[in-house]
């Protein structure tokens, strides 16, 4: 279906065009903007809310700002569609996040315009600073630098420290918080706390204005009255308005609160705050979804809500739903519960990501024993470990690729004190449309080598239940259990836990000549490739190794003298993941077999349908099929040469 | 040496002794307490500065506390030998940092009053807070969560992450800020600027005098100004005192600031701070090195001066240390200026280890061009990201160790994105008595999986040089050097420049029957086992790789078709490393040799000399001699039996 776009956003194909029109025009073109976004996201589906909450400012940016020479860094990126729009990319909008489309993120190597590229929260003000920096080292000092950053991602740690950095490099560097109280979920934490009581004025506003007031009351007290209060309004403003708010207090020059809103009032600061040199930050509340009522009113909801009926807000659910499988992030949150009745050791912590990981199905049926720690999967990993110090076993739900913010932390607070925290990394293996930045490729070889973990994947619901069942029992350590997004394969998964002995696997079905290993989801891959490849009259084996660590040695012997052929199928990289594994096991045992190893090859895989992903990489049914064919194959031709 | 406590200290074996003596008498035991530590660091070496400054602290810690049932955090560690000292470890701190002696930092298991282990910075208040969950959900009301930190670890993300979730939980935490403007070198940062004006009074202090003595001033005015004044005062209460501190704005009570040398007012106040619940933070003024003139003065220094005589202060200089080849770090160092010098582009970043890396040469030579960004791996490598995509050279030294808290930066920031970033690992390897946590075991398995980046690791100074060189020629992408702690081989290190072919390595010596591969300083380990099994008539070729990615093909095709008996060295994880990569080819191209990996086997290795551990992990030139030996003797005997 094609979208139109309105008649004065269809004149703009670039900045330069936006700053033809008027400041008294910049309405309309947010408004054609908007309806833009609408009319292509309810087609296509992407993320929402966040785009529309920005329009009004990603319009005022490109008019005030000289883009691309002055550099605009958007923090997490899925508010860029607007930015998209406006650089180059109408006309190819509609491909957005779809297989070899453009992507749903600012990306270098797709628009001069996108500076940097982004996908993981709160990595904005450290690109911006050494943007900055480089300019002043270059005597470039009319470049200006800015991150457009919400106050979600103002809570990790990582902005903190930009922030604690660009307040004392006196570098041209303007931070805009995008203030609208939500991340994916609503916000959490002190600063939003703090945030919300700037805003609505019941503190730092009315305490300013109650203190010029009062002194103003106070200095018709007469000539002695006047003196005092000259003395303390120079301390106020030489010391209040210095250190009185926190980004004061880091040294940046605080300008707001400013309704977001408000275009023409945007581009009018923004070109003053031009002129202003060294670290400045402009505190602009937004709506997340603005402009369409029902995601105005349920934000969470409306984040990245699929395909719609841009008139009746119906989400269009996929046909087929009614037939398929839970997710595996609904079995997690259920299963979260169910643990959690029986064993009162056992709590649940998500870094900002309650509805993703389906966490908040455990948050809503026992709240004081379920965490969103915000965007801190650094926090949220230490903080599991100091409940598990005290011998509670937290369940630690971080995505795999945002897992990697936390490397440290589960070597150094969990794994060398092996505490028993259980990590359930969601989203692994390739992600599908999100793309390179958030495929959770690596958690295999990254987990793999660090001592006392064990690294587990389950085949299904069921699988994943019983692995979940199993880290919660006694003195197991450090656990980590990873699944992909998306639906297992079971109707029926709701079945009675099972203790795993950790480290055994299991045979699927036996066969001849050719062993196929598989860890987790990948597994139903496999076994659909046996059932294809029985017609044909080949017979694989089919081992799931269910763990990668340890690894099944009894296992692994029965394969390595049974079978000389061996395929082994991952949905992680294939430096250092499972297969790798099985040849470490190989050499230390001194086995001798031809191995193909399937899974994500050694280069940054691009967004798309996980299928499609799959096959691109080469580890979907069909290649499976392929692979043992071709095996085959090769046994049948030296056999007939021989 | 016997070292004697005074008399007091010698009656203090647990904090229940401390406890009988008079608040009076704690300033004695604190003087004996700091001789004490005075006295046995000079003569074993250990990390001395920040626990000479935390001695009262630690006394009215646990004078005040009631460990340990009250929970007590020490962050980063290395200021907790006092600790130590009265909590059971006296008789044994002389065995502090040996081989099998007691670990340098807090660690579970060799202390009931070790909460959590520690090592890297800022993980205290995280740590504390789960604990303190912990307790509200056991019901544990009385119980104390307290994390001691320095405001140099209080600039790391993670611990804002910390603060910005415990200013929402109601637990019973107190973080006590150990402010003495010092990591291992000065703090820097808008953080520290803001605490110093804090300390000094130039704001926060006389801003609350003056605004009280001009209020009172203005009360004697008459009736309607009195009225005034109230409001005012309520207003200022309500407000400035909430909003007014960074650490209120998210919700922490602040106290202080307070002399951390005042051992009997810091008790008192912990006690009363016992008394109230939710988040609280103490800040304590206190000077590193306290105590001892020298270290005062010098604290970088004296951070961990290594042996000295306790009366002149003279630091010990190892007898053979005028013949030692150079430390890589001063290599990196030097190296560092002569390429800046050369090229305008190459910018050098560290996180807060500006003397541990030899950074501080540049910065001394070019300061503009040389960044020390403080406690802060994400930052650092997403500003050198930045600096990258404006098209400088950045080399961003971190120590391997701590490199694990920058993984995703790494991946989602420099290498998605192709940027030439320079990643310089240094203190990669097993790192010697700080242990486990600083043990740089990882980061080949962990970077070796990443597509785009190149992995290197240098067997000597030289090739140390060249390798950096290479790493900032034209469009080289991301590019990762590791190096050991300590150092080199070569006293004539500073040859001219030479560029290197990534992913090509170099035939060391030919042999027969067994090759051996290495990569990076090891390779010194088997050229002098080779020189050694020459002897015996036994002759291994030695191959270095120079790079793990790209693995150099050819070679290894030379290697696998000459040879059937390899040996890989590495000083890193078994899982996943260099010896790994090289099962990897061998499967991708259907060699079957007989391969033996040595290096750090899946188990968490404790603190020691490094050549104890290498020789426990089984890799240092002795081990290689055996393990070719070994493989030598298993052909002879087949050999005999045939």
């Amino acid at each position: 279906m094609e979208v139109k776009a309105g008649p004065l956003l269809s004149t703009i194909n670039y900045p330069a065009d936006l700053k033809r029109y008027t400041e008294a025009e910049l309405e309309q073109i947010c408004h054609e903007l908007r309806q833009y976004i609408i009319d292509v996201v309810s087609v296509n589906g992407g993320h929402f809310g966040a785009s529309l909450g920005v329009v009004e400012l990603t319009v005022a940016l490109h008019y005030a700002l000289n883009t691309p020479y002055d550099k605009l860094v958007w923090d997490v990126g899925h508010q860029a569609y607007g930015h998209k729009i406006l650089t180059g990319r109408r006309e190819v909008f509609h491909t957005n996040r779809i297989y070899k489309g453009i992507s749903g993120f600012p990306k270098i190597s797709e628009s001069e315009y996108d500076t940097f590229g982004v996908g993981h929260s709160s990595t904005s003000i450290s690109a911006a600073l050494g943007m900055a920096v480089a300019s002043q080292l270059k005597g470039e000092k009319d470049r200006q630098h800015v991150a457009v950053i919400g106050d979600g991602a103002m809570t990790a740690g990582m902005a903190f420290e930009g922030l604690n950095h660009a307040g004392i490099e006196n570098s041209n560097v303007l931070v805009v918080l995008n203030d609208n109280c939500m991340s994916i979920d609503p916000n959490v934490g002190a600063l939003k706390e703090y945030l919300t009581s700037i805003t609505t004025s019941r503190s730092y506003n009315r305490f300013r204005d109650d203190i010029s007031t009062v002194l103003s009351k106070l200095s018709e007290l007469g000539p002695n009255a006047h003196k005092f209060v000259k003395k303390i309004e120079k301390s106020i403003k030489g010391t209040l308005l210095k250190n009185s708010n926190l980004f004061e207090a880091l040294n940046f020059r605080y300008f707001g609160p400013v309704d977001g809103h408000d275009v023409k009032r945007l581009a009018a600061i923004i070109k003053d705050l031009k002129e202003i040199p060294g670290p400045k930050l402009l505190h602009c509340v937004t709506v997340k979804g603005k402009g369409f009522a029902l995601a105005e009113k349920d934000q969470t909801k409306w984040h990245a809500p699929g395909l719609f009926d841009k008139i009746t807000g119906e989400i269009k659910k996929p046909v087929s739903a009614k037939a398929q499988p839970p997710k595996y992030q609904d079995v997690f949150g259920h299963t979260m519960v169910e643990l959690a009745e029986a064993n009162e050791k056992v709590v649940g912590i998500t870094p900002a990501m309650p509805s993703g990981s389906s966490l908040n199905i455990m948050m809503k049926a026992m709240p004081t024993r379920a965490f969103d720690v915000g965007i801190a999967e650094q926090h949220a990993v230490t903080f599991s470990a100091g409940l598990a110090a005290q011998g509670l076993v937290p369940f630690c739900n971080i995505y795999s690729s945002f897992m990697q913010r936390a490397y440290d932390q589960v070597i150094h607070d969990v794994a060398i004190q092996k505490l028993n925290v259980v990590f359930c990394l969601d989203r692994a293996g390739l992600a599908g449309a999100d793309g390179p930045t958030h495929h959770g490729a690596y958690d295999l070889a990254f987990m793999r080598c660090i001592p006392n973990m064990i690294v587990g994947a389950p085949m299904n619901e069921e699988e994943l239940r019983n692995m979940m069942y199993t880290a919660q029992l006694p003195d197991m350590g450090p656990f980590s259990i990873r699944y992909p997004r998306g639906n297992g394969v079971l109707a029926d998964w709701k079945r009675p836990f099972k203790a795993l002995e950790p480290g055994k696997g299991r045979m699927i079905c036996a066969g001849d000549e050719v062993a196929i290993l598989t860890i987790g989801h990948v597994g139903n891959f496999a076994v659909t490739a046996c059932r294809e490849l029985n017609t044909e009259g080949i017979y694989p084996a089919h081992y799931d190794l269910r763990f990668v660590k340890p690894l099944d040695e009894r296992l692994l012997h029965e394969v390595f003298t049974t079978y000389k052929k061996v395929i082994t199928v991952e949905d992680g990289c294939l430096q250092g993941g499972m297969g790798t594994a099985v040849l470490e096991f190989m050499a230390d045992h001194n086995y001798h077999a031809e191995v193909i190893r399937l899974g994500i090859p050694d280069r940054i895989i691009e967004h798309g349908e996980q299928p499609e992903l799959w096959a691109e990489c080469g580890y979907d049914t069909e290649s499976i099929i392929t692979t043992v064919r071709g095996m085959a194959k090769i046994r049948a031709t030296k056999t007939m040469a021989g």
